[in-house]
C-alpha cells in the first residue's frame, strides 16, 4: 500500500453527514450534519470506527498511524478556536468521548476538559478571569481521567470531594465550593492519582489526549458495553471518537448545560421538554447528581437562549423528521448544540408522537409504523393501579417510565440477577441511582425505584428504553444499602418486602395492591388502525375462556387460532368429574362421568362462539397426558405410608384396622397414577394418541362443540367452527382420527337440521408431520404450527428442563443467541415450517396457514411468519397490538423489497 | 365390453407355467409347469388370483360370470379322467385348493373328495371294489365340507369319530374303522350338518363345488391368513383356486400319500428327507394327526415308487435350482404328484443349501445370497445348552426347529399373545399340536412343544419358519389344557413354571439353564465370506466392553460404530464413585471423584483398543442424564419419611435422637435428585448439554481415551480413535465441545510424543442437526445416525413410554404398519437422513456416514442406509451377520438398478 492509499482515519466536523453514521458513529455523523446545518455547534473531529476495530487487531500500530492524522486536525481546530493545545496561558481545551453508530447512553466513556494541566490552569483561570471556574474544570478533569482513563474507581474521588463539601456544611453542593477548597481536593486528586497509578498526573497533554483516545475505544469492549450490545442486539461496529473544542456550562451563573426533547418521551405530548443545571457540566445532569430544573424555567432565567433553542428544536426535528434528544451548553450567554440524536422514549410517546406526525404531515404511515418498536407495544398496554384499591402511599417520586408493578425490593444488581435467574419474576431495583454498572439489574427487574435523579437520569432513560415501571429521584425515601432496607416515615422496607411503583404516577405504594388492565383508545387505537391498513396477515388469539375471547375481540383479534381444551378440564369444579372419567374401570364409568362433563364444555363453547361471532374458532382437542390431571406420585406414595404406619400402630394398640378401606382406596390411585406415569410425558401418551387409545373423549369434545354450534346456528348466529387434532405425525393418524369424529359432526347437523361451515385442521408440531406434509395436507385443511412443541422436538430440548437447566448457560457462553422458545429458530425450526409448507401447498393450494406457538406474538418470528407465507399469526390476547404492528413492518419490508 | 373379451378367469394346468405364479398362485403355476415337463399330474384347472380379487368386490356377479367356465372345464376333466361329476357308478371327484402366489401353509382352506353323494359313494365302492375305501371318503368330505365350507367347528366332527374309535378300543385309529362304523359316522355327521346349518347335506356336486369355491376365495380374508400375511409382509395378491381329479391315498394299503423335500429342510442336508403315511389322504399328514414314517422307509415298502419318486425330485431341483417340498400321493401302486415349491428351510438349512448350490454349480454367488432372509441369519446363532450343565430332561420329542431356549409354559395362543404384549420375553408356547388358529401364539412365543405331530406339522413348519426353537411329537407329556399344566413322569409344570427346549436335540428340560453362544462356521462362514466380496457397505459393532469387543471382532466387525461409555459408569464397583462425582459440592470434590474414574476408563478403552487394533473405533462421550445413575426420588423419600416417624417415636419414647445424622444426609440426598430430576429427561441435560455445563466429565473422558491410545500406540499397536459428541443440534454446541476437548487431545498427544490419527464428528440424533447438516459438517469428520433418538424426536414417540402405551394400539389399528423404532420409517426419518446428507457433503464431500442405532442390524434398514449412500451401518455383534449379508443384498439388488 503507498501512503496515498492510506485509510481516512479522521474527519473534520465539516466532512461529517447523518448519512455517515456506520463510520462516523451517531455522535459524530450528527454533529456533521449540525455544523453544516449552520447551527452553533462546537469544531471538532472524529476518528471513525474503522479505526477503532482495526485498534482491537494492532492497537500500537494504529495508534502510530492516527496520531499525525490527530495533530493535524488538532491544529486546524487550534486555528478556529484561535487557542493552543497545552498553552500556558490561552489552552485548548477538548471533551474525548465516544459515539458508537447505534445510541448506547452512558455505556462509554467521555473526558471532558481535557489539556488541563498544572501550569495551564492558571493561564485559563487568568485568561477567563474566572479562577473558580478554572480549579473545578481541572478537578472535574483529574477526576474523570483517573476514573475513565487510568481506572481509578469514581467513589474514591467523590469521597474527597464529600470531605470538602462536608467541611462547608452537611448539604453543601460542589458549586458553594471555593477556589482554595477546590484546589485542596486537586491536590488530593493528584496524591490519590499518584498513590493509585505510581507515576504522576501527567502533565503533558498529548499524553492526555493519546491515552483518552486508546481508553474510548478500548471502552467498546467494557463488560457494560457488551452486554447492552447483547441485550439490545447491537452488532460489532465499534465506536467513533469525537474529539471537540469544550465549551463551558460551569463558567459562572451565566452558564449552564441541558438535556432537551422536541417532544416530551414518557407521553409524547407535542412540547419541548427537557431539563437543565445552571454553572454545571454536562455529564452532572445525566448522572443525576443534582436536581435539575425544568427546560421551560429557562424563559425567565435565558429568555433570549431559550428562544433561540426552541427554534433550534424545531429545525432539528423537522429536519431529522423525527423526535429529537438534544445536548445544549451555554457558555457565557452563548448557546452551543453539542449533540442531537432520534430520542428514546417510552412506548406510548412512540406512538403518539408517530400518530402525530403523520398528522402534522411529517412522515407518512408506513414511517409511523416503522418507526414503533412492536415489542415494546406490548407495555403500552401498563396496568394502572385499582383506583378502589386503599393504598399505603410511601413516598412519591418522578413518574419516569410508566406503568405499575408490584414485586420484591432487592437493593443491588447482582442480587436481582441471581434472583430472576433462579425464577423470581417481581423483582423491584431500589438503587440511591443506577449507574451503567446496574444494566444487569435493570434488565433482571419488573421496575426501578431511585431516591436520586430526574426523568433524563440514568435509571429513567435505560427502564424506558427497556418499557418497564420506573420512579426516580423519590428523595424522601432513606436507602440503607448495607443493611438492605429503605425507611420513609417509620415504615421500614427490607430486602424481599413487597412494594409497587406506578411510573405513570410516580407514587411509591406499600405492598402488593390491585392493578388495572390498560384498553386501547386514542392514538394507539389510531396506530392499529393505520396498521391494519397495511398489512396483509391476519392476527387471531390464543383464547381458552369467555374472559380471553373478550379481550381478543377488544385488542383486535380476527379469530381464534387456539382455544385448548384443557383449560377447561382444569377448572376446579370440574377436575373431581375429569379425574373420575380417567380413574373409570369400565367403558360405561368412563361414559358416564365424559356425560356429566359434555354440558360443562358445551357452556364454554356456546359462550366463546357468541363473543366471537362471524369469526373463525380453531379448537384443539384434549392435548396433554391424563396424568397432568392427577396427583402426583410421591405424595401419594407418602400419604398411603403414613396410612400403613398409623395403621400397623392401631392394629397393634387397638387391635382395630380402621383404615383399610382407605388403604385400599389409595392403592388403586397409586395403580392408576402409576399405569399413566411416564418417563417422558412430552413425547408420551398425548394429543391424537389420546384420542385413538381413548376415543370417548375426543368424541365427546366434538358433540359439545357441534351441538354448541348448531344450537346458535339456530338461533342465527354464525359460529365458524374450526376442529385442530393436535400431535399428527403421520397422515395414518389423521385419517383415523378424521374418519372417527366426521361421524359425529355429520350426525350433530344433521340432528339440528341446520347449514355449518367448519374445517378439519391439524397441528404441525411434530417434525415427521412437517417432513410428510403433502401427505398429511390430503386430509387437514389448516396446519397450525405448533412452534412451541415443534421447537423442543426439533432441538430435542424438553422446555421446563432446558430453560431451567442448560438455555441460561448456552445463552452465556454464547452456544445460543437467544432463546429458541421465546424466538423462532429460524435455521432450524424455520427450515422445518418451509419444506412443511412447500409439500402442504403442493397437495392443496389453498391450505390454510397459521402458527399459534408463543412465537405468534414475537415480532421477530412474526415477520419471519410473513416472509414463509402464513396466512395468520395467533397469539396471547394481550401480545395482539404486537402482533399487528409486526405484521404490518412485515409488508412494509417486503414490498420494498 | 363385448363378450369375446371377457377375462380368462380359468386356465387348464397345461396352460400353466412358473412364471403365471402371480395369477395363477404357486401351486396352480407349479401344477402347470410339472403338467408340461411330462410328470404325473392329476389332471385339473385353476381359477386365477385376479378371479378372487373380483370375487371381494361383487361376488355374485363373479360366480355367474365363472360359472360357464367351470362347468366348461370340467367337461374336460370328465373326458381326461374318463369319469362323470356326480354320476352314480363311476363318479368324478376333484379336489378344490387354495393356493396363492405366496405360500402360507395353511392358512387357507381345502376340499378333497368333492363330488361324493349318498348315492355315488356306492357307486364309487362297487367300481373300485373298495367299500371302506368308499365311505372313509365321504366320510372325510363331509367332515371338510362341513368344517371349511360350512363353518362347523371341526373338533364336532371328530368328537363323532372318537365315539366311534373308542367302541373299538382306547387306541383305536381311524384305520381301524369298519365299513359299518364308517356308515354309523356318516349317518352320524349328516344329523350334524342338518341340525347346525338347518338344511340337509347338498346331494347336489355342482352346489358342492360352487358353496367350495366360494370358501376358498373367502378363506383368503379370514383372520389367520390376515394375521400370517401381516407377519410375513405378503400383500393383497388374493389367492388362486385349483380343481383337480382326486387320486386317492386312501384306496388301501398299496396307497399312500406323503411330503418329500430335495434336501433336509433342518439341516440343508443333500439327502432326500420327507414322511409318508400309508392308506391315507394328504391333510393327514400334514395335520399330525397320526405320526408318519420316514421317507426311506419306502425303499422297502415301495421300492419302485421310491425310485421314481427320487428321480422326479431330483429332475424338480435341477429344474426349479431350489431346494423343492413335494406333495405326492400313491394311488393303487401308482405315483402322483400333488404339488412342489420352493420348500420352507431353517436358517442353517438355508445357508448350507446355498453354499452346497454354489459349489454344484447349480446357482451363482448372487443367487445364493439374495436366497438367504438375512433377517433369519441371526437365529443362526442358535444358543444350546451347556454341557457342562447338570439338567433334568422331562422328555424327549422331535427336534423340529433348531436352538435351545427356555422360557415360562403357556398353554394357550391368546394367553402367550397377552403376555408378550404385556413385556414377557420368554415364553414357550405348550399345545397338543398347533393349528393355523394358533400363529399369534406362536409368533408371540420364543419357542414351541407340542405333544402330536412330526417333522412337517404345521408347529414344526411355521417355528422354522420364525426360526424359532420347536420341539414337537412329545408323545409322552400329558397335556391339561383345562388346569393349564402338563404331567411327565410325576412331573407337573403348571403355566408360568420355566422349561426349557431344545429344538436341535429335542429335550425337553424342566426349567431354566444355563445356553450357551453359538460360533460361526462350515458353509455360514464360507456364505458370509461370499457376501463380503459382493458387499460395498462397511459394517461394524456396537461394542461398550471387551466382551462385546471380542463377540465383535469373532462376528467379522470391521470396527467398533458406538462405544457407549456411560456402560462403563454403570459397573457395581464403579457407580459408587460415579454418585460421588455428581454429588459433589465443590468443583475440587468432583475433580478428586472424577481422577478415580480415570484409570478405569482408561483401562476399558486399553482393552477394547488392543483387541480391534487395526480398526476404528467410535467412542461416544457420555450421553444419558446424570440422575439415571442415582437412586429414585419416591424410594428415598420413602426411606426418609420412615426415618422420621421412628426418630419421632424414638425420640417421644427413649428421649433420644439416633437418627438424625441419617436424616440429614438423605435430606441432602432428596435435594441433589430433586436437583438433577427432569420432566422429560430424554430432552434434558444429557449429550453434549453435560459436556457444555459440566465439562470436567468429558475432559476425563477425553483424557482417558488418548492416554490409552498414546500407551498402545507406543507398544506398537494401531490405534484409531474416534470421538463421537452426542445430541449435538447446532454447530455452536460443536465447537464449543469440540474446542475444549481438542485441547486435551493435543496436550496428550503431545505428552507422549506420539503420532496419532484421530477423528472428531457427532451423532446426527436431533432433527435440527439433520436440518443444519451442512453447518454442522463444517466442524465434524463423520456423522453416525442415533437412529433410535432421531426416531423419538422425529415423531415425538418417547420410546419408553410409546411402546408400552401407544404403539401396540397403533399397529393393531394399522395406524403403524411396523414399529418404527424396529425398522426404520424411511418416509419421515429417512427423509431426514437424506436431507442431513445431502447438506453434509455438500459442505464435505469425503464425509464418513454411518448408522448406530438398533436400525443398524434390520435388513431392510439396512438396505435403505445403503440406497442413501451411508459408509457402514453399526449393529449388536449378534446382529453383524445378518447386517453382512443383507448389506450384500443391497449391493446386488443396486446394481440390478
Amino acid at each position: 500500500m503507498t501512503t496515498t492509499e492510506k485509510p481516512k482515519y479522521v474527519y473534520d466536523f465539516s466532512e461529517g453527514k447523518k448519512e455517515l453514521k456506520n463510520l462516523l458513529g451517531g455522535k459524530g455523523a450528527n454533529l456533521g450534519e449540525m455544523t453544516n446545518l449552520g447551527l452553533n455547534i462546537p469544531p471538532g473531529f472524529t476518528l471513525t470506527t474503522e479505526a477503532c476495530l482495526i485498534y482491537f487487531k494492532s492497537p500500537k500500530k494504529l495508534m502510530a498511524e492516527i496520531e499525525p492524522m490527530v495533530l493535524d486536525h488538532l491544529k486546524h481546530l487550534e486555528e478556529l478556536t484561535k487557542k493552543k493545545f497545552g498553552d500556558k496561558k490561552n489552552p485548548l481545551l477538548v471533551s474525548v468521548r465516544s459515539g458508537a453508530p447505534q445510541s448506547m447512553p452512558g455505556m462509554m466513556d467521555t473526558v471532558l476538559n481535557l489539556g488541563l494541566t498544572d501550569e495551564s490552569v492558571l493561564g485559563m483561570a487568568e485568561q477567563v478571569k474566572n479562577p473558580r471556574f478554572a480549579y473545578d474544570s481541572y478537578r472535574r478533569f483529574i477526576q474523570m481521567f483517573g476514573d475513565v482513563v487510568m481506572g481509578i474507581g469514581d467513589e474514591k474521588f467523590e469521597r474527597i470531594l464529600d470531605k470538602y463539601k462536608r467541611k462547608i456544611s452537611r448539604t453543601a453542593q460542589d458549586t458553594d465550593l471555593t477556589v482554595a477548597d477546590l484546589q485542596n481536593v486537586i491536590a488530593d486528586y493528584k496524591a490519590l492519582y499518584e498513590k493509585e497509578i505510581s507515576s504522576s498526573f501527567p502533565q503533558d497533554p498529548f499524553k492526555q489526549l493519546f491515552l483518552s483516545i486508546e481508553a474510548v475505544f478500548k471502552s467498546w469492549n467494557n463488560k457494560r458495553a457488551i452486554t447492552y450490545r447483547k441485550i439490545s442486539n447491537i452488532p460489532n461496529f465499534g465506536t467513533a471518537v469525537n474529539i471537540q473544542a469544550m465549551v463551558f456550562g460551569n463558567k459562572g451563573d451565566n452558564s449552564g448545560t441541558g438535556v432537551a426533547f422536541t417532544r416530551d418521551p414518557s407521553n409524547g405530548d407535542n412540547i419541548k421538554f427537557g431539563e437543565y443545571l445552571t454553572n454545571a457540566q454536562g455529564e452532572d445532569v445525566v448522572a443525576g447528581i443534582r436536581t435539575p430544573k425544568k427546560l421551560d424555567e429557562m424563559d425567565k432565567e435565558f429568555p433570549e437562549i431559550y428562544k433561540e433553542l426552541k427554534n433550534t428544536m424545531l429545525k432539528l426535528e423537522n429536519h431529522y423528521r423525527d423526535m429529537q434528544d438534544i445536548e445544549f451548553t451555554i457558555e457565557d450567554g452563548k448557546l452551543f448544540i453539542l449533540q442531537t440524536r432520534n430520542g428514546k422514549r417510552t412506548p406510548s410517546a412512540a406512538v403518539k408522537i408517530a400518530v402525530d406526525m403523520v398528522k402534522e404531515g411529517l412522515i407518512d404511515k408506513e414511517k409511523a409504523i416503522m418507526s414503533i418498536d412492536p415489542d415494546k407495544i406490548s407495555k403500552l398496554l401498563f396496568k394502572s393501579i385499582d383506583e378502589g384499591a386503599i393504598v399505603h402511599v410511601l413516598a412519591k417520586g418522578i413518574n419516569a417510565s410508566p406503568g405499575a408493578v408490584s414485586g420484591i425490593a432487592i437493593f443491588d444488581s447482582d442480587r436481582a440477577e441471581e434472583l430472576a435467574n433462579s425464577g423470581e419474576e417481581e423483582i423491584i431495583l431500589v438503587r440511591p441511582q443506577t449507574k451503567p454498572e446496574d444494566v444487569h439489574g435493570l434488565y433482571a427487574s419488573s421496575g426501578v425505584l431511585t431516591q436520586f435523579g430526574g426523568k433524563t437520569s440514568h435509571a429513567a432513560v435505560v427502564a424506558r428504553g427497556m418499557g418497564k415501571p420506573a420512579v426516580v429521584g423519590a428523595q424522601d425515601i432513606e436507602i440503607d444499602e448495607e443493611n438492605k432496607e429503605f425507611r420513609i416515615a417509620g415504615t421500614v422496607i427490607e430486602e424481599g418486602d413487597y412494594i409497587t411503583i406506578d411510573g405513570t404516577t410516580g407514587r411509591v405504594i406499600e405492598g402488593k395492591v390491585p392493578l388495572v388492565e390498560p384498553e386501547i383508545k386514542g392514538e394507539f387505537l389510531e396506530l392499529l388502525e393505520i396498521a391494519d391498513e397495511i398489512r396483509t396477515m391476519g392476527v387471531r388469539a390464543n383464547a381458552d375462556t369467555p374472559i380471553d375471547s373478550n379481550k381478543a375481540i377488544e385488542f383486535g383479534a380476527e379469530g381464534i387460532g387456539l382455544c385448548r381444551t384443557e383449560h377447561m378440564f382444569m377448572a376446579q369444579e370440574r377436575l373431581p368429574v375429569v379425574q373420575k372419567m380417567i380413574m373409570a374401570q369400565t367403558k360405561e364409568d368412563r361414559q358416564d362421568a365424559l356425560n356429566k362433563i359434555l354440558p360443562m364444555q358445551k357452556g364454554d363453547f356456546l359462550e366463546i362462539f357468541k363473543i366471537m361471532e362471524g369469526k373463525p374458532v380453531t379448537i384443539r382437542l384434549l392435548d396433554p397426558p391424563l396424568h397432568e390431571f392427577l396427583p402426583e406420585l410421591s405424595t401419594v406414595l407418602l400419604e398411603r405410608q403414613e396410612l400403613q404406619m398409623t395403621n400397623s400402630l392401631s392394629k397393634t394398640l387397638l387391635e382395630i384396622s380402621p383404615l383399610d378401606e382407605e388403604l385400599k382406596k389409595k392403592n388403586k390411585v397409586i395403580r392408576l397414577i402409576r399405569s399413566l406415569s411416564e418417563e417422558n410425558p412430552m413425547m408420551g401418551l398425548r394429543g391424537c394418541r389420546l384420542g385413538i387409545v381413548w376415543p370417548e373423549i375426543n368424541e365427546m369434545q366434538v358433540r359439545a362443540i357441534f351441538q354448541a354450534a348448531c344450537e346458535l346456528k339456530l338461533k342465527g348466529v354464525n359460529v365458524i367452527p374450526e376442529v385442530m387434532i393436535p400431535l399428527i405425525g403421520m397422515i395414518s393418524e389423521l385419517q383415523f382420527v378424521k374418519a372417527q369424529l366426521l361421524e359425529i359432526v355429520e350426525e350433530t347437523i344433521k340432528e339440528y337440521g341446520v347449514e355449518l361451515d367448519y374445517k378439519f385442521g391439524t397441528m404441525i408440531e411434530i417434525p415427521r408431520a412437517a417432513l410428510t406434509a403433502d401427505e398429511i395436507a390430503m386430509e387437514a385443511e389448516f396446519f397450525s404450527f405448533g412452534t412451541n412443541d415443534l421447537t423442543q422436538m426439533t432441538f430435542g430440548f424438553s422446555r421446563d428442563d432446558a430453560e431451567g437447566k442448560f438455555i441460561p448457560v448456552y445463552l452465556n457462553k454464547e452456544i445460543l443467541e437467544r432463546n429458541p422458545f421465546e424466538f423462532l429458530d429460524q435455521d432450524g425450526v424455520g427450515k422445518l415450517m418451509k419444506i412443511a409448507i412447500e409439500l402442504g401447498r403442493k397437495t392443496r393450494p389453498d391450505l390454510k396457514l397459521g402458527i399459534c406457538g408463543e412465537h405468534g406474538g414475537e415480532p421477530s418470528s412474526i415477520k419471519f411468519a410473513h416472509s414463509i407465507g402464513l396466512d395468520y399469526v395467533s397469539c396471547s390476547p394481550f401480545r395482539i397490538p404486537v402482533a399487528r404492528i409486526a405484521a404490518a413492518q412485515a409488508e412494509i419490508e417486503h414490498k420494498k423489497k
